[in-house]
């Protein structure tokens, strides 16, 4: 009895012609990197685990998958963990990737990386144990400009235009301005992340839910509880996180005007002005980009620019492509200071609900543009001719192989999604024609008879290979 | 203290500039698969190890890669196999994947894979436990015909030639015509596989020892030891075996003058002959293609056809391409009758020899083909919108972040590599042009004054985008 052949749960496999639509989403995206010059990288799928679990991180450790050949399996000690494990993201391996070989890159160092990420989590809807990042960073050594945290939106502004999922909005925000904000409104320095867990709630919940529960919450305010300043205090951030319009320049006009200044703040809004200028400057157009105020993102790595995206006309599917600002890449592993600005697209996720969503289409059913079919077995030969002929021409052809019933054969074709056949019998021979049919429900006309001579050409006209 | 940045053993991971020269060998082998229509599969890192494992094969298993969440690792029965583990190879997962979605596939079934595999195997030179196989194969129901096996040394043929490593030649024999020649010279039937496995060592032994341990070793002959018998006819093989040029149809004319025909051994030539003639009149030199009796290619799995390649001035390398075709794919996971041929590129063993043997060029340093470099910072906007417009025109740029002097910019555009330096001050913009500084070793011209409104032009020219 044969076993019952199936995956494992929390991986996406796809048949050929939804593969073909996820590799032509990865293709855009790695083509959208490389317009802005970033450098391929590709690391092992498996670290040491001593490297990899350096941040005694208890639910990153609890969702590492190990690593052991069948020899160290037999050997195991209880008490020790195994020697490797599967990476968890990709900012990890870019930290040792980074240490490991800095006096050989060029600072700063601008690295793209499209690989998958491995988490051993319990299986839950739209949960993949499996799945791809595709992730950007760019690395400075001591410092980094601004004007790479402005070019971050463009290279994602990029790479959604050509995937046309429908309008989208990049948000921007500054965690240094948020900082600043909850600094001078005189919380205290240690609540600040208790308020800014729950500013991460907006959108989730309602804001007036969550400026009740803080407003009239345990004290949050410097210098003691103070409940009068503390419900008005709380009523002035959310005014300014909610009230925000989609207008980023009056956002940024009405933190200038707040009457209680001061200089972290200053700071962020300059920082982030000159973020969002940069991205204008850059090409992306201003309905396409926006400061936020309430988008926090996680709450301890990124310290400056931090950045969302939503397809507008789908926020149900919250942030496609999240990423931040951080002071320091790869402090675990060496002495250098590496401050460095990144952001990362969850490809497997975002493929999966566009696709259930009827999202995206169908990029193309087949790689073949012409099957060449087989009418005649003493014309073999002369059919592999005319295919490699195709073939040189750049084009991608099949010979169907055996001498079935010539219906056999365009059903094949036909449910390959091929757009062409390529018929070449002996009364054609005597013609100097070749028959193309043109299997596409699209097509105008069914049938050219072609020239022999002009086979390539027209093939490639009919394809669309040729403007 | 840092940890010390390092991978495990057996892996390969690049610096960027070499990543681009990996990357470029891959994007060709895909484009070689794409030209003759095969389609792409990804399978998951992971397989439920009783799917991989179903072969209780002794060394496979000793390599193989088990794989536990923390969870998993702490509840570990001793006694039992984890529940997932890493592919070994592509060819199992190929199985479980045609098995699994036989009803929505469409045969011949035709499809790519490149992918990474792991072996858990000591650390050797040259041995990796995580290496890159680039795997194509045609899966027929029930029957597959020849024809397909004539077109995978096209495939081959096509993606070396391109890829440019020297002259190679592709290596075609036949199980079938093996098992008939050693069935016509009386070899016992259980002594089939021991004799091929001292043929396989042709090539790394003198053939003259092989011969002379099966001409005076225990008997084989079928009918019972006949020492005389058993002389003559090792004899006779290996003088077809060796004695063969590199005339592949005089080998074949050998073979039918052969004085003790068979049917299987009939069956055979003519197979061979087929597979042969078509790999030629699909476009492939016969310089490229030859027949040689003494391949075996492993001692079970392949039924027909089998193929090698060797880059001809580089023959230690041993095969760098190598398949066959198999009866029946996925008769652990299916009562179907699932005949296939395909062939594998080790793509990460090959890459690393041949940049040993220094015959793997650098493709090229950068991404990017010119850097936008910051002149003047008032003028920072506009050469952000530079940098857009040469993108738009499908170039690939970076802009200088920061304000640093000159000269430091220029040295990092030439560590990165990038050929074209973009300069736009204040003098350049009253000028009414941009100024394009080459900083490639080869250029004529080191400095062009180029109109604005013929940027883009120009540096596509310069960067031979352009024919």
């Amino acid at each position: 009895m044969p076993v019952q052949p199936r995956t494992p749960p929390g991986v996406l496999e796809l048949l050929p012609p939804q593969q073909l639509a996820f590799q032509h989403m990865l293709d855009t995206i790695r083509r959208g990197f490389e317009r802005f010059g970033f450098l391929p990288v590709e690391t092992p799928v498996f670290e040491l685990s001593d490297i990899l679990l350096t941040k005694t991180g208890g639910e990153t450790e609890k969702q590492v998958y190990f690593v052991q050949s069948t020899g160290a399996l037999k050997q195991a000690d209880a008490g020790k963990l195994p020697e490797l494990a599967l990476r968890f993201d990709l900012t990890v391996p870019l930290a040792r990737y980074v240490a490991e070989h800095e006096a050989e890159l060029n600072f700063p160092f601008r690295r793209y990386q499209i690989q998958r990420v491995y988490r051993g989590e319990r299986n839950q809807q739209g949960r993949y144990r499996e799945f791809y990042q595709c992730d950007i960073d760019v690395i400075g050594k001591d410092t980094l400009p601004l004007a790479y945290d402005a070019e971050i939106p463009a290279v994602i502004h990029g790479i959604f235009r050509e995937l046309a999922f429908g309008p989208f909005t990049i948000y921007i925000n500054s965690r240094k301005l948020l900082r600043g904000l909850l600094e001078s409104l005189e919380f205290a320095a240690d609540e600040h992340l208790h308020v800014l867990h729950e500013i991460d709630r907006i959108g989730k919940q309602h804001p007036s839910d969550i400026q009740a529960r803080l407003a009239d919450g345990p004290s949050i305010m410097a210098g003691g509880s103070d409940p009068a300043k503390q419900h008005e205090h709380v009523q002035r951030l959310f005014g300014l996180l909610v009230e925000q319009g989609r207008d980023s320049r009056g956002t940024l006009e009405a933190l200038r005007r707040f009457d209680r200044p001061s200089p972290l703040l200053a700071e962020g809004i300059a920082e982030l002005q000159q973020v969002y200028d940069g991205t204008l400057a850059l090409g992306v157009p201003d309905r396409a980009l926006q400061i936020n105020l309430a988008i926090v993102r996680g709450l301890d790595y990124y310290t400056g620019t931090i950045y969302e995206t939503m397809l507008d006309e789908h926020p149900r599917l919250g942030s496609i492509c999240s990423g931040g600002r951080y002071d320091n890449l790869a402090g675990h592993y060496t002495r250098s200071k590496l401050p460095g600005v990144g952001i990362s697209i969850g490809a497997t996720r975002l493929f999966s609900q566009l696709v259930k969503m009827n999202l995206i289409g169908q990029v193309r059913g087949a790689v073949a543009h012409a099957l060449v079919l087989q009418v005649d077995a003493a014309l073999a030969a002369e059919c592999a001719g005319m295919a490699a002929e195709l073939r040189a021409a750049g084009l991608n052809v099949e010979v169907y192989g055996g001498d079935d019933k010539l219906g056999k054969q365009l059903k094949y074709a036909d449910r390959s999604q091929i757009p062409l056949a390529v018929l070449y019998g002996s009364r054609e021979k005597d013609a100097g024609i070749v028959k193309l049919k043109d299997l596409r429900a699209t097509a105008a006309t069914r049938e050219h008879d072609v020239p022999r001579g002009e086979l390539a050409a027209r093939v490639k006209q009919l394809v669309g290979e040729i403007q």
